[in-house]
């Protein structure tokens, strides 16, 4: 039998998702004594993984199930393969880029706010944000405002399973995408990371969906936020280090561009943090890959990794630091 | 020559859109005296229309710039040809019913009072709202929500231009779309209105994209509330009048379905209204159409129409009571 460690807090209906060949062995977050196990399937925040690890004998294989493994990897030894779990989040993780997107371009967060006040006539106010945002002067005509999304310059910084999602829903709003990973390459055409720079002023949107590694770490700092156009949207769909929070403070103060992000640094932002209030910006709390299927969908990757190394095929998502 | 009259708060530049055949009568919202014109197109909002247009003397066709025209029909003679610019406003308002559904979906006006609220932890409170949207328990993990939109069962009633503009940009999102409309047709399946009681239970995502007719007015009432779905979301995209305004009051306060509406009825919604504070709604004030490319959209239509009169050809866009 493959012994295969889980959190204790999942619900045993979805271990038959796993192969009758495998010995499931739930793991409280309080584990407190050595046991061995083959494949590990860690809890989905750091810390109670980081008591675990220490009493896990044998391990093989440590199987996250989020798209973003960075923090199991800097816990495991290298002879430990690091898989994620990165295709069974592409629908969540894509779908809260274009509610980012959309919400920011829409101006929902001031709509909620007119919302809250009751007051019909308070949506003349939404020229006036267009204005501020694009150092311009809106149409006289109409007298209210959003924004499109049609025509808008979409830039997708890193281009793996979740950027490929991203991309084919961005599709039918007729944007013009452009692509952007650690190397080029061609159809579709995609280019390297050395270009970025070249690429941001022409950008309305730019959409970030790197994985966190040394390279990423603060990629997005005072240079590229002073290459931006004016108003631009940038979007955090990947880890919070990858955006260097100081610049994005300052950027967003200075009324220089408008973000929606899902993730920050530090994380959890503690109260106070001048984050929490800089003007043109959509926050949601790490939130964007919690579906109500987000189980389901994972374990079903994990599940199918470990029928791979029980018929000793070579495994998926294996990770390496390619974006 | 031709005369075409448009509101004289029209940018002189976009007049460039017109054929050189046509002369442009700039009309002020205080027009007092009579003026002869062939082509008229309406101030935007019915109270200047109905003031300037017992001036207007020889009037063969009026051009409106929305998609929706119902007051503009009922405001001329039977003899005179009304056009709407649907097309030109397919873009702005399938994208805000795209930003709705994902918006509600993903709990966009929870997360906005979390981020004034300056609290990463509430975002714990988010499983709470599944549960009450659908009377069930939430997965235990993950530990915090948003819903997918992937999965669903989206029901688009009205399968016109912009009906046919929700669902392409829907498709990638791996749902299931019912399609509804007057009559039933082929490639694609469109059901019958008929048919709407028979599909309401069954879907997650209802859609409202109809014109404002007498057969329109007042469609989704106590009946079609009391078949939805626990949970379910409307979307109304269309005219306020479509839906019965305290039906929907009474199902919202009563936690059976949440809604996302660009339109109310009466509008403007008056201060103090119920549906201002209604739990699990997205209120935007009739903003859907109003981008900054609404006018040149909008008058490029209109410019198209007018050479067609110039030339004799058949109109466009001519309004019947179809949807």
């Amino acid at each position: 039998m493959v012994r295969v460690g889980l959190p204790d807090s999942i619900d045993p209906k979805l271990y038959s998702l796993f192969p009758p060949e495998a010995e499931i062995v739930p793991i409280p977050d309080t584990l407190d004594h050595p046991i061995e196990i083959d494949i590990w399937i860690p809890p989905l925040f750091p810390k109670p993984a980081q008591s675990i690890f220490p009493h896990l004998k044998g391990l093989r294989v440590a199987q996250g199930l989020w798209a973003g493994v960075d923090w199991l990897l800097a816990l495991v030894p290298p002879e430990v393969i690091v898989c994620d779990a990165q295709g069974a989040h592409t629908p969540a993780t894509a779908e809260w880029a274009i509610t980012a997107i959309l919400g920011a371009l829409k101006y929902l967060p001031f709509y909620f706010d007119v919302q809250r006040s009751g007051k019909w006539s308070r949506r003349f106010e939404a020229p006036a944000i267009f204005n501020k945002a694009h150092n311009t002067v809106a149409p006289s005509y109409p007298p209210t405002l959003v924004e499109d999304l049609s025509g808008k310059r979409v830039l997708i910084v890193g281009y793996g399973a979740i950027g490929e999602g991203i991309e084919k829903r961005l599709l039918p709003f007729e944007v013009e995408i452009v692509r952007v990973a650690r190397t080029a390459r061609q159809e579709p055409q995609v280019h390297a990371i050395t270009e970025l720079h070249s690429l941001l002023p022409q950008a309305d949107v730019i959409v970030l969906i790197v994985p966190l590694t040394q390279e990423t770490t603060g990629m997005f700092g005072p240079k590229e936020f002073a290459l931006l156009k004016q108003g631009a949207l940038l979007v955090n769909a990947a880890r919070g280090p990858v955006v260097d929070t100081n610049s994005l403070v300052e950027a967003l103060q200075a009324g220089r561009i408008r973000a929606a992000i899902d993730v920050t640094d530090p994380e959890p932002l503690p109260e106070g943090h001048p984050l929490w209030s800089a003007p043109n910006l959509l926050l949601t709390p790490h939130v964007a890959g919690s579906t109500e299927r987000f189980m389901p969908r994972a374990l079903q990757v994990a599940a199918d990794q470990v029928r791979r190394f029980i018929a000793g095929e070579p495994l998926a998502n294996v990770v390496s630091n390619g974006y």
